[in-house]
């Protein structure tokens, strides 16, 4: 069967979702973890008496998603019109007699799906999480080697005034470290397992419920809940929010080295692998395509955030519509966002300064973008605002009149009394750089110390660099 | 590789996209769609000069999406960075060396991909327009067969007045009508060719440009565009939120059967075959699923509408952020507006009505859903605001001490002058049947006119190539 | 000048907005808090010999935001083209000379707007976080009310097997506490102040910088930020998405009451207060008019979050485009979400409850919502699946025939050795009970133990100022 | 009572709607608007028997919008719970006694609402088109003046090949006549009166309900619907995506001057009024805040579209949340998109182009920029992929030293038989012109044979009453 889906595209897929995501979500893969889930829950249901010790072996034994008849599955779901009654039959024509019965035994769809979507949420949050405390490393470093490197702050997409790109990199860097505190949290609210049965009450399990539910969130590293959440998907919700949140930041960065990548500007660079192909049309090209696939990725990201916000408003005790929207957002909202931050890290690890440039930049706008600096020396002679309105005058007239900025201010500064020797020490970009590096300073130091409060899930095991 | 994202689920994609347009739109079919653009790219050229006759006739006919090495397509496309420059390597290779460098001549990625996508929309428009078409004639018969079944209007959930099942359909008669309309009007406008060339100018073909153009859309089934669109996505937009339109009607339907379902109402239900689970925890259930999943297929095509609205906005000559989003929503809106579309025959050609149901609970109302008629006939008398208070303050109190209508108002009929013989008459639901009748009948003569002007290929029932 | 946004008409607005919000968010309200913002300013300079002490002591006293002309202000506004310019004119033609032009010296906008919006943020925080802990009062004293008060759980709007209305309450409680715990973690986010001049070095403020912009936040009891947030608008995005959530809650918790007040349902009722019109055309109409509008509410907000969450990707040191949208959806998700944490409270306020209509309703149901009970006691004798096939066959024979649920089991019951007492006994009800009483009791002593852990600011009734 | 909506600031509002229509859309505005449609009604009534000549001649003479008293109707509102019985109630105690009675009759709230609604759509769709056309009319003239002025084309922000900037313009030229030509279809559709009564039934209105129903659209100048459409939205929701179309065309020509106006490039200008300031901090500063506000008037809609398609989904034959998310987006959509095309017409009238500076930004790419060029010329030597190689190697070695292109090339060419003089040939950026402009005349030539069959009404300058 083939398919449609970009994110499962052979040939483009591999920008839109790591593989093994790809592989952990796609139909072994989602069958390997619910029959995790269904093992743990007869393991759960034996220690508890519920079913026979050896059924609850012979299901956690037996029972291997990579060889299951994926074909045998669909056509038997698609002939009950049930989600996992082709599952079930399949499964247990492939148990022996003792367990059959007591395979996914007392426990609802939701019960084994919400599960799982809980592990692989927690699991994602956590994958999330490391691999933006290692850019933060990353983020830490570059800040603190740029923290004097001065460049255009740019509003409106107009030159304002100097600042460094230490302090660029410092705002995404507290960013990056709020996201990361923010899926701390995440993390913990979403690993809660589901056992609630058909509508909630958990009556199949009568009175051993309870326990049950506690040892089987045990058994997968979860919590149990505090009430039933087949209906109550803020947890789901939340977790598409952090990654369009998450995502968003990584798109702003995206767009950051887009737009300074621009060889009228050249400040930033993406550095490409040797043999990358920007046009077949136009050999010379050479695109940011990583950074533009963050802003691609966190526009899908959004819209599953859309469509999970609007699941919040689920009717009774199931809702057939709200509830089979997450069938499609979930998966695609995963694979999004690890695709981003793992092309974010890419991106960011590959970039290319030009600190010459930058300055050169600065220098082209011939002086006006010290205005600021040579309103606030007047000011003191002559009050804030009436300043303003003379630099403002004089910037007008001397761009109209294609002056620089010193011609054009001379004689404003000489009749305020501001001699030119310090008119001349105003100019000067560089003195920016003790309040935007003090503004680094202050922002990495902030993330060092709570990043030094990080827990050891965070901090152990894949990508960490060191503080 | 694995599939992840739900509309390539083998078990459960069945439900969220036709398998045919799944084939299409995966790799392998998309790739058969390039190259038919491609090989009519090759004849125009040929055919103006461009490029030899031979090496056009070889394109044609050497190439085989269903026989291309996918895996090398992929290899290629990652090393290379590039959409197509993988694709482009691998035809090369299987092209005789007389045709392997006119292969994609002069054309850039979006002269391709933009035409098949104006392909793949055209005619989805066309099979979504003929679907509902179809649809269409049966809510016809429907409205008409109960242009008189009385039963309860229902506002703000709560029974108003009583109108009729055939007005009811006839409503969503009209909208049908509406968006069948609406897709003439897309179809026409998104039939467009692309071949613009790097950034628009089509220079690479030089003077034969309009003309080649003119030939490549014309082998194609599709108009030359007025402009190039590299950059001017309204068309495929508009698409996305005729599609969003559509389905949101169709959901709108599902919602209602869902409704009417409930074992409390009883009014409509969803036939399902036999063999159909409804729970593997409640073996009684008989779900609407049908009808939820129209539902969720609406939201999923309205986050895809609301993505491609932000595509609007591309940046110069190119922007990947915006058109690759297109890559993500335009196969996920096409799916889920043809499944929706097939489901939504399937559920409505499949509806039972229960009239005896729908009479009933009108009489279960106890007379207050007459309460309108009532008041017209006292607002004869008193006029209509005060026979409003008289019958909110009899209707109010009536429903507070359990009484039923006729009880609750008798009195103020009394003193108002309406006698007991023609207050029995007003509390008859019946009397609503020639207003509502009439309704339906404005609507299906205005739907059968409208209908009768149709063009041919949405009458006829072959495939739409010619234009 | 007329209102046109429907948040602030004279007419419909109170549905919308509450009124002191609006007062608040309205161009009067607004220049006063930036009044407050840059009068915090000023004696933070003072403090820090930025200004003089006499020139801050006069900003503080003399601008009267309740006196100030908003038409001047207006026309000056559209005569600059600035946002703050037309402000900054009047008020220094109200300050004495020596404060003139030390009224908003060295800050640029956004330093006033974000500061200011951090303050709203902040305290509708505080306040939306102590409406929804008033509400899980009231909740808990419901679901403990109703533990044991039976009634249908319904699962794709189809009756499943039974609940309580003590467990349906108990979701919601769950999930308005997960809220109020987010909203403790976003108002301690959200509160921090801005500093940062024109593109965030704080140049204009020299060294003094990093203790004037203390000194400023905690006059205004806000923190300082860790580094600058002119384009990191996270903190404000993850209160619009909080905001979403928290009304999608509400909004499910509308449209439940709306569905189950159906007079064909009947169990849950919206009290009016009397002299409540329904409908001007049926007068005996009662609405679940609150509920309704919930769910718009959350609709709005919903929109909101969505455009926020857009303006993650800011351009460079500010972006006019993704800025100026904070400005239209900030104060309409901020009101919306307070009228909508009222509303929900009112309406949970004055809800009725028939538990006897609740019980009937089960029954009408004739035994089957039981088919869960039977066919897991059932499969004690025969296994849990082909326990299912059993009663499956036998509920939907008995439905199609017209049987209730006892006799249409009976035969399968007796055949697997189920004997006729055990049957009826498994027929009742109550017997979810224990089961969903015990689920109860889960939720509330979590919501009761995290409860007792909640600030003081949030248990106490005062205004918020102090952090 | 303040108005906290930024639509309604009395400072800042005017870059977010025209003053006439925030007038109309307000509450006098509005109940002027519903007023009109209750004459309307009254008088079609009285035509035909249903209420006295007298009391319609009353209800259209008698009523005056400026003259009623907003807060009574205010407390009435909220007396009754009912979105129009306080204006009811005000408006009877207006009429003289004969009439009073007849106000208001047989006709629900939305028969009022819809159909002024349809009156507000209609009249904006057409102010909107009149606004494009005249726009269209000035992009005809540039995009000819400019037909062979030569600029860069750009792909991911990178300089691809030299276009015109005719061409640029003319593209946006075909998508605003395709707006054009949408809203003449959007306006046709949305022309229709509401006059079904309670539940869709006109029951109220008895037998002579059709031909009430076709009076009172008449006299309206709107046509009479086939069918109720109290829950049939898809009428106004194709208007909000039509609006959002057109924004978004909007936002991307005020992005394309946002982003050739940064002073890197300096090829458009938006040019500001003399005394427009651009920062309170950096006095020099001149931002292009109209195009800016393009982009954020864009998303606001966007955010309207949105959830105006969830509005599609109407439960029964009223559905309160559904509907009253109308009384949100409708007003803000068309306040919007009505200060957008405003705006859009002003930043194109006031827009410099730099000539000069759009041929020196080409020349700055020291010759890359014509690589597709010499590539098509070797490509008729070597073949078209042998010869991207070629160039692409020669380009990336290049400008990794340093080269400019033809240095790069050169001796590639050579190599290939390319010589010296053709090469010159090929490097020069005028060589796309004759191409680019051939292209400028073909979307101009369809514009204006198109524009020329446009209706009287979009081309007439009054008011569009008349169907």
């Amino acid at each position: 069967m083939s398919s449609a889906s970009i994110f499962d595209s052979a040939i483009h897929g591999h920008l839109w979702a790591p593989s093994e995501l790809r592989e952990r979500l796609g139909d072994r893969g989602r069958i390997a973890g619910w029959l995790e889930v269904l093992a743990a829950l007869a393991r759960a249901q034996a220690e508890h008496g519920v079913i026979p010790a050896d059924a609850a072996d012979a299901i956690a034994s037996t029972l291997d998603a990579s060889a299951l008849d994926l074909d045998a599955i669909a056509r038997a779901t698609q002939a009950s019109g049930h989600s996992t009654a082709g599952l079930i039959e399949v499964c247990r024509g492939q148990l022996p007699e003792r367990a059959r019965e007591f395979f996914y035994y007392g426990a609802t769809v939701q019960d084994v799906t919400d599960t799982w979507s809980s592990i692989v949420v927690r699991d994602l949050a956590v994958a999330v999480a490391r691999e933006l405390r290692a850019l933060e490393g990353r983020l830490l470093e570059l800040a603190e080697a740029h923290r004097a490197t001065v460049m255009l702050g740019r509003t409106h997409a107009q030159p304002g005034a100097p600042t460094t790109l230490g302090l660029k990199l410092a705002v995404w860097l507290a960013e990056v470290r709020r996201h990361v505190e923010r899926l701390i949290a995440v993390r913990e609210r979403v690993a809660v397992a589901q056992l609630a049965g058909a509508v909630g009450t958990s009556a199949s399990l009568g009175t051993a419920a309870p326990a049950v539910r506690r040892r089987f969130a045990e058994l997968l590293g979860l919590a149990a809940p505090e009430a039933p959440w087949l209906t109550a998907r803020d947890r789901v919700i939340e977790f598409a929010c952090t990654c369009a949140l998450v995502t968003g930041t990584l798109a702003k960065a995206g767009n950051e080295v887009k737009q300074l990548q621009r060889p009228e500007i050249g400040e930033l660079t993406e550095r490409n692998p040797a043999g990358t192909v920007g046009s077949i049309t136009m050999p010379h090209k050479r695109n940011p395509e990583g950074s533009e696939q963050l802003g691609t990725l966190a526009r899908v990201v959004r819209a599953c955030a859309s469509a999970a916000l609007e699941g919040a408003v689920h009717e009774h005790e199931r809702d057939g519509t709200a509830w089979k929207t997450e069938w499609w957002w979930l998966p695609e909202c995963c694979m999004a966002t690890a695709a981003a931050v793992r092309l974010a890290t890419t991106v960011i690890e590959h970039l290319d300064v030009d600190v010459e440039r930058m300055r050169a930049n600065i220098d082209a706008m011939r002086g006006y973008v010290m205005s600021e600096t040579v309103m606030l020396a007047l000011a003191e002679r002559t009050g804030k605002h009436i300043a303003h309105e003379a630099v403002y005058a004089a910037a007008m007239d001397g761009q109209e009149r294609g002056l620089d900025f010193r011609a054009a201010i001379a004689p404003t500064a000489e009749r305020l009394g501001l001699d030119a020797g310090e008119l001349d020490r105003l100019l000067a970009p560089e003195l920016v750089v003790p309040a935007a590096a003090a503004g680094v300073d202050e922002a990495t130091a902030s993330v060092r110390a709570r990043r030094a409060g990080d827990p050891p899930w965070l901090t152990a095991n894949g990508p960490d660099r060191a503080p």
